[in-house]
């Protein structure tokens, strides 16, 4: 028989549900951080909207079931990095971590089981075990049927009306969390802020980021980057492969003297040439490995490569590791790492010491990576921005980009909107590409995401190949490095106010056509980016209400209606909102370290008197957790039929940006 | 920790290890019929093959983990009737029943949880719940493991030395057994045997079936039957779709009045020009069926096309679906259902009053409905051939063939060459083509099967469409009539021998180049099946040792090779074993009735002497379970220079057939 569920108030607008006796560990309290208060109390009381029964669940043997009621035109999104669906009303979404599911199960990177409707509220489930959602796809009996003959109905589908969305969580133990609106970006920033609010990741993190080939050598790095710079190609971040440890699959975690014979010096090398280095690695331990010894007594009793897995839970294992970490990388400089390899690593039945098995270990053994790595970089006072291959509920404050083995552009796109719903951070990465226009059409989606990366560990391309087209990637690369003020502002509203840097149209927007759009997103506040597609020349954009300038020509689109675009290569598919000023800085070859200043263009869109708030920090610190931070108050009003801007206020404690001039755009 | 498995003597050769307590109801204990002994003693008393380790078994929580070892050149067959691979060996297999998975899970309309090791034996689970089988691919860091350095290891792999398969149980209870060999044949077949025999079909089940489009009438059937005589297309069974009901999804089970105004002189109608009539149904019961009040009581939480299920495990739900269909269908002469929808229908939280799940029920309910309607034609003392989309362990004995919502062509074959590892009937039933190439393609894969059907309901299609290769199709179908002694003959060894009809050739020979063969296989004794693909006009096929005869030309082709074959659209892909003698009946429009004398046309192949076994009953009674069959022993011998025949010895007790002459190819 299902219940109705007993909430306890958390927030204003929050409550959570508890089913079962609580277990140790679970996704959330490993992962989040303490709840920003302050920062949730500014968001309106909301009550939980009318349900037309009461939210309930049901405990079986080894199962609960939940079921909330649902409406006609509700729609339903979030579940992570979902790569098949922004709106999953119908579907049904199996939420195991997996990087590289081959079919429409709902599995993928990282499948937060945070689920937001379009009727401005969210659910999350925190449970060790993957939950299985049925977004509108299940019919309780007790609820009314309206069966069609088949035979007799023209055009019969199998679809059926729906009245509840419902979700299973094996075992006996989960915490249900509901995030009321009264939209769903309301929902969506509560959770984010319940979680202790998003990611700051550094300032040099959003530059150009660049993997080369596995087995390079410090020689061959340095070269590359010798290159990287007499091509003029804005970098920050040089990326290392499997090849910088004396073993890896499993790993040692310690530079292979033949390759790198003077890490540190290395590493100091890179940083002369303004490059952070990140590491690849992952938490299978190599009988090589320094500390192999001491997680030996907590290794899993499956291998996978033929590596074996210390059980990431145990204080012991995670010392081990950092104290190696700390000693070999970050003493170094090394400025974080790729964490591979953390998702549906070991079979089912695998055992730990800590009494997990294969299945909820996979849940968490990206975040147990994730917040060991990152305490390192805390204690340093030195933010990380690193990736990793796993994640879920809880972890939008690590700084960390989510990555996947999968290339498929329009999943990645669709990728990138869904982050939001979560608060994640996704990087749709460039691999490769067979032609020049693939080539730019892949760096396009990168140049407009928060994570922009070249991955040729095993291509070997260089940003620079595709000479058809290397201006113009030169020249997105450039225009990225610009925006770079611009994105860090956004991620600044992420870690305060909670609000997603990248979001799905249908998250910004509630008009019906955004409902159920996979190709188009916001890059913050200002830009629309509708990313056209390998083969592609033309494509419909829908542009809400308001006006919108062509950001690289600044012609202006009427909002509310849907616009056949015809975008040759050379175009960017991006749009900006009328009323935006976007901060923009020189196209620098790589982000100014901290305590260089930075002058700023104010480029400002539109007719009508507008503001921005423009966050400033180190950049690189943990400063801003203790108030070494401060806005800019800008505003553009029109002086004498003349559009003007001014600093109406600086609340600043650290100063980086200075204002150079104003760009008015009409 | 794992413990090595206590194994009980069942009969030679066959043993049973037992963990946990039984549930009431297997798979095993629902589907199969008492163990025939008496051929199950006339193998050999094989042991079990020596393991490097004890086979050996884990219970978790609620989890069964069993593990093998396995040695490097061993190959693992079976597990129902897969569609991506038939050498399972390195692959993970799911064994959830769906007729239409969209990943390579190992999940199929029938993933009988039994493995066949090359070794020469098989393991079959026993358990209403869906295990995994890990067809080495784990590493138990208890067995050696050996790391690889990827970065200076050419050609790396993720692949690593396997030394065992497991297989993984949910919940807590399970029966394993064990059938040995000596060759992976003799293993099949004493699970074939155990499960009480193959099944035995009617002889008109041999014929081709035609299923007409969704809402036809009685009339349109009739004129399609004429149609169908016209243009001399040999067929026995005409397939009703859903609109003969009055109601349907969920169903009626009743004659739709206004289409069908009078069933019983339809069903006679159809049988007067030689027609069976199958039925379409599935097991949700529409409120306006009159047994609905009846299954009231029984019915799951949940509904699927706002249809409800009751739970047929239940007696009284049995006996009302029987009583009606007693009445109505079997009393009027329908000779078989077409069961439905039995396959991944109900969410795994859905309960049923007999404490099943949705899980559990997904496993077992085309066997539940498979069970109930085989009994109704048992009572009647008349064999059915039925189709069913959804089966499991220990279901060998019934004559309903297995068929899905797929179509890729490839995958049928290669769930033919898995039939016979399991003892299962697939039928690669003909929906449609897109050109008359593919026609022909499809149409022999089916032609050389133990179920061959066009299946129209959605296409409309009729057999002499595709007017360029109608003469080739009807010679095909002439042909499959003409094999029809030789398939029963096939059949009646899988009855009383427990010898697949269809298998893969890794199953029939030893040779290394049949391991991983899933494009080809054995029909019978006799005859080697080499399709070719749509858009193929050439293929290589390999010939086991011995000599081959191409079936059309009596081309001889060297056994122990591979051959390239260019086969234009006009050509056959079939061989025939040197040494068979093959025993071919008339082109007869449909199969004649019990008691009509079949003249026999004996052909016998090679230039050595040979013999041939050929049983014969009445064909459409269940007398054969009483003794009344028997066989003709045939010998082919060589006599002054010259191939001669001879009927050595007549065991019959019913006579159908007469032998008429002999030919000889040499």
């Amino acid at each position: 028989m299902m219940q109705a569920l007993t909430w306890t108030s958390l927030a204003p607008g929050i409550w959570r549900a508890r089913l079962g006796a609580p277990t140790s560990v679970t996704p959330m309290t490993l992962a989040a951080a303490p709840p920003a208060l302050d920062s949730l109390t500014s968001l309106p009381d909301t009550p939980m909207p009318e349900f037309s029964f009461s939210p309930c669940a049901r405990t079986d043997d080894n199962r609960i079931v939940i079921r909330f009621s649902l409406t006609e035109m509700e729609d339903l999104y979030g579940l992570g990095l979902q790569m098949t669906s922004v709106n999953h009303r119908g579907r049904t979404r199996s939420l195991s971590v997996n990087s590289y599911p081959t079919a429409d199960s709902g599995a993928n990177v990282a499948p937060v089981p945070f689920l937001v409707s379009s009727r401005g509220y969210g659910v999350a489930v925190d449970s060790l075990q993957p939950a299985t959602f049925y977004c509108g796809c299940t019919q309780p009996t007790e609820l009314p049927l309206y069966p069609k003959h088949r035979a007799t109905t023209p055009n019969w589908t199998p679809d059926v009306p729906f009245h509840c969305w419902e979700a299973v969580i094996p075992g006996n133990s989960a915490d249900l969390y509901f995030f009321s609106g009264p939209s769903m970006l309301d929902a969506v920033r509560r959770y984010i802020l319940y979680a202790g609010g998003g990611a700051l990741p550094p300032r040099w993190g959003l530059g150009f980021w660049h993997r080369v080939p596995m087995v390079y050598s410090d020689q061959e790095a340095l070269a590359e980057m010798a290159e990287i710079r007499a091509h003029q190609i804005p970098c920050d971040v040089i990326g290392l492969e499997p090849g910088w440890q004396t073993f890896s699959y499993p790993c040692s975690y310690a530079w292979d003297p033949g390759r790198f014979p003077d890490p540190a010096g290395f590493v100091q090398a890179a940083a002369d040439k303004g490059f952070h280095i990140n590491l690849w690695e992952h938490g299978y331990v190599a009988p090589c490995c320094e500390f192999y010894e001491t997680v030996r007594p907590h290794l899993s009793d499956y291998a996978n490569w033929s590596g074996e897995l210390p059980d990431y839970t145990q204080p012991a294992v995670l010392t081990a590791m950092q104290n190696q970490h700390r000693r070999d990388h970050l003493s170094i400089g090394v400025s974080g790492y790729k964490i591979d390899e953390c998702d549906a690593s070991l079979p089912s039945h695998a055992h730990f010491p800590s009494g997990l098995d294969g299945v909820q270990m996979n849940q968490i053994l990206g975040m147990l990576l994730t917040k060991n790595q990152d305490a390192l970089f805390r204690e340093k006072n030195t933010r990380t921005y690193s990736m990793v291959r796993a994640g879920n509920l809880g972890g939008c404050g690590y700084p960390f980009a989510f990555y996947s083995d999968r290339t498929d552009l329009r999943e990645y796109v669709r990728m990138l909107c869904n982050s939001g719903f979560s608060g994640l951070l996704w990087s749709p990465e460039v691999c490769g590409a067979s032609s020049g226009e693939e080539w730019v059409r892949r760096m396009q989606v990168s140049a407009f995401s928060l994570h922009t990366q070249l991955n040729a560990w095993a291509s070997g391309v260089k940003p620079w190949d595709f000479e058809d087209v290397a201006p113009i990637v030169r020249n997105l690369l450039a225009l990225h490095m610009r925006l770079v003020p611009y994105l860090y502002n956004t991620l600044a509203d992420f870690h305060f106010a909670g609000k997603p840097p990248i979001r799905a149209m249908a998250l910004e927007f509630s008009e019906r056509s955004c409902a159920s759009l996979d190709d188009q997103y916001m890059l913050g506040d200002a830009l629309l980016v509708a990313p056209l597609f390998p083969g592609e020349s033309s494509r419909r954009v829908y542009l809400p209400e308001g006006g919108w300038y062509a950001l690289d020509t600044h012609e202006y689109y009427a909002g509310g209606q849907w616009h056949d675009l015809y975008l040759p290569i050379s175009r960017l598919p991006v749009f900006v909102r009328s009323g935006a000023i976007l901060p923009l800085m020189p196209a620098y070859d790589h982000v100014p370290a901290a305590g260089i200043s930075i002058p700023l263009e104010l480029v400002c869109f539109g007719a009508e008197d507008t503001s921005l708030v423009l966050y400033d920090d180190d950049g690189e610190t943990f400063g801003y957790e203790t108030g070494e931070y401060g806005y800019l108050y800008l505003e553009a009003t029109r002086v004498d039929g003349r559009m003007t801007g001014h600093l109406t206020a600086d609340t600043r404690k650290v100063q980086t940006y200075e204002i150079s001039n104003w760009i008015f755009v009409e």
